[in-house]
């Protein structure tokens, strides 16, 4: 079940970083046509490094699988997975500690300058109730995906026969849709309040998540339970994150947003969606 | 000839975004040496996005092949070129619809800058003419191409044979300079008047316009006629497609350009070319 | 011994661009770790494109040794790493001149603002000791690993084999951070005292030197002297330098430091390292 539950891991990334986030800036942009919506610039350009540095962190199992140059075969990669898993787990708890630190100052900025816009608004204690909302969504999607993992992965199998759908892609398109049907409600309505900060939080900061946390995490306990699994994704896999990164990357950096750039993350999920329905792990065996 | 066709536009791709964009910063540097040319950097970004949604587009159909993991070989590449070119034609829609919405207010934003900065010069009602010959250029540059790799594909083979020469070097050198001889030339001049932002919009918008437009209406008008070209470009000429557009990204991002920075891309043009020169293409059958 | 040369070259670009950068941004901001530290914006992307220039002209003859597509097998690939090298040569003469050129304003502009912070310090003239000193740092530097180099293969080959640890990890990882010594140490003290420039200019300009200059270089002289040394660093070492580049872009593309990207870094560099332990040159007969 290993692989299954890799790329559900992986489908969670990509839903969140293209559908998720192109949803709340298309709708957003939509409600707030006029102006550019704008959000915090600094805070997503360090998402996306730490979002490049995961990548890299699955990069380079795969590449040493695909060039055949490990010193032992097989063994090398799986121990340069855990090693990899666990500097991220440190990265990670480095990126919480960091965020709880500088959060506060930067927070009672937001804040201050939210009162000072809308001194009248019934907004003034909105913020504080939605950094709880955020959390609770966090924690219910990473529930809701573990509880599918968990349980459905025989379902899987049976509907790939019937549907005629290959394995990965209800693993990568399907499942994580649903999966994240929370975060995705939560992130329009806040692109929708205006509130674009909470709208990349819940859809970077849950790739990030998955990406920093919860694969390394399962590497970790697989390696306790003495399951093999590593932090090779396959070639194609990899490469459609790397290019995901990348491109999300682009789109972050300016620290605007409006419904065009919401349109072009929806279509490249459409064509991520579509590149996987016509791709057939060719690992099946492992599963 | 399907192959032909792919390298001539990739080629164009390749020529408008490293050499006339670098020759334009170039002589645009060279002129106004004192002080650093500006451009509008939000649009600079959207570009650089939408070039990259088109590397994606390539890259699957390409690292699929690869990788050897379609569901159905051959049949599933081709339908997920077919599906992936819909989507960047519906893209390429967006992004016209959008520039068209939002142009008048920042070009009127431009004209009365303009005009403010050197009002009693006759650039007044310069800025409309150009913008009908931009047009003008752009439509010139398609008719262009599309009358050379029409009727020169022939004599290209005998070029190969007679110079020794490698197809794909006039294919995707050669033929593109050529073609966008008149592209060159109009960004170069607007880069000397200091409207770097019509220069990057011949450069970077064709670039765009080929690989949002011609490629995919390319694959569905093959579609129509029963012709099997798909996306799949080969890993070498993906790679460097990929490449180039991450360099010219960087280069584009911050907003200004200098002679450094033109010299840079045309230096970057040389080794591409020379990368074409010694480079076979593997599938000489297809052509 | 071409090999041995190539891996410390690129283990020192490596080196000097996350743990050199990285130890600098991270003892920086545990300093000053009330603010953010700032340096200048428009030269750390000048060098980003520059790195990813240099990353360019290592790409072209490794991809095209992989799909197997030169023009004459062999001899294609070393005719493009030498036209490349001279290109790149070119390329780093004229971003020499164009920062002596460019120096003087940009630096005066530094003098004055310095001197206008912090007027009856007696930091007054220390710009103009740093600079020397960056100098001769980087010229200690150079003839470090040129002695390293010439000196030590024969001790690496050796250590190799008692140790039991891949020649790559020696050349790549252990190499360079002795060579790096005194880089590392002049980048973290110039960071300390707030001199973030310096630290870039120490770190970000010998990653550049060595990577348009030292292997450009490396390549022209063994043309003359017969030896079939090219810019083909294999899909691993290539991917590695690919990966480490867009990733420190982005961290730099900011222009703030603080003590968690530099941590970030740090990370990054241990995972690198990792998979430099666990790689096996696959062309150990070549060395």
């Amino acid at each position: 079940m290993i692989r299954v539950v890799q790329l559900t891991l992986l489908g969670s990334i990509l839903s969140n970083m293209l559908l998720v986030l192109g949803c709340a800036f298309f709708c957003g942009g939509l409600v707030y046509s006029q102006k550019e919506q704008v959000f915090d610039k600094g805070n997503a350009v360090v998402n996306s490094g730490l979002l490049l540095m995961a990548v890299m962190g699955l990069l380079f199992p795969t590449v040493l699988h695909y060039t055949h140059s490990e010193v032992h075969a097989g063994s090398s990669e799986l121990a340069l997975s855990r090693f990899s898993s666990c500097v991220m787990l440190v990265a990670y708890a480095a990126y919480l500690f960091f965020q709880l630190k500088s959060q506060p100052s930067s927070y009672t900025a937001l804040t201050e300058e939210t009162s000072q816009d809308e001194e009248s608004s019934d907004d003034d204690e909105d913020p504080e109730i939605s950094k709880w909302e955020a959390i609770i969504w966090l924690s219910i999607l990473t529930a809701w995906v573990s509880l599918l993992s968990g349980y459905l992965v025989d379902a899987i199998e049976g509907a790939s026969v019937s549907w005629k759908i290959p394995i990965s892609f209800i693993s990568v398109i399907l499942l994580p849709i649903v999966g994240n049907a929370a975060e995705h409600a939560g992130a329009i309505m806040f692109a929708m309040k205006d509130k674009l900060d909470l709208s990349l939080g819940v859809a970077i900061g849950s790739s990030i998540q998955i990406s920093m946390f919860a694969v390394p995490f399962c590497v970790v306990i697989g390696w306790m339970m003495g399951a093999q699994m590593d932090l090779n994704f396959q070639l194609f896999e990899t490469a459609t994150l790397f290019i995901t990164v990348i491109v999300v990357a682009f789109f972050l950096q300016e620290g605007t947003s409006n419904y065009f750039k919401g349109l072009m993350l929806i279509l490249c999920y459409l064509i991520v969606a579509a590149s996987f329905f016509v791709h057939e792990d060719p690992h099946q065996d492992d599963i």
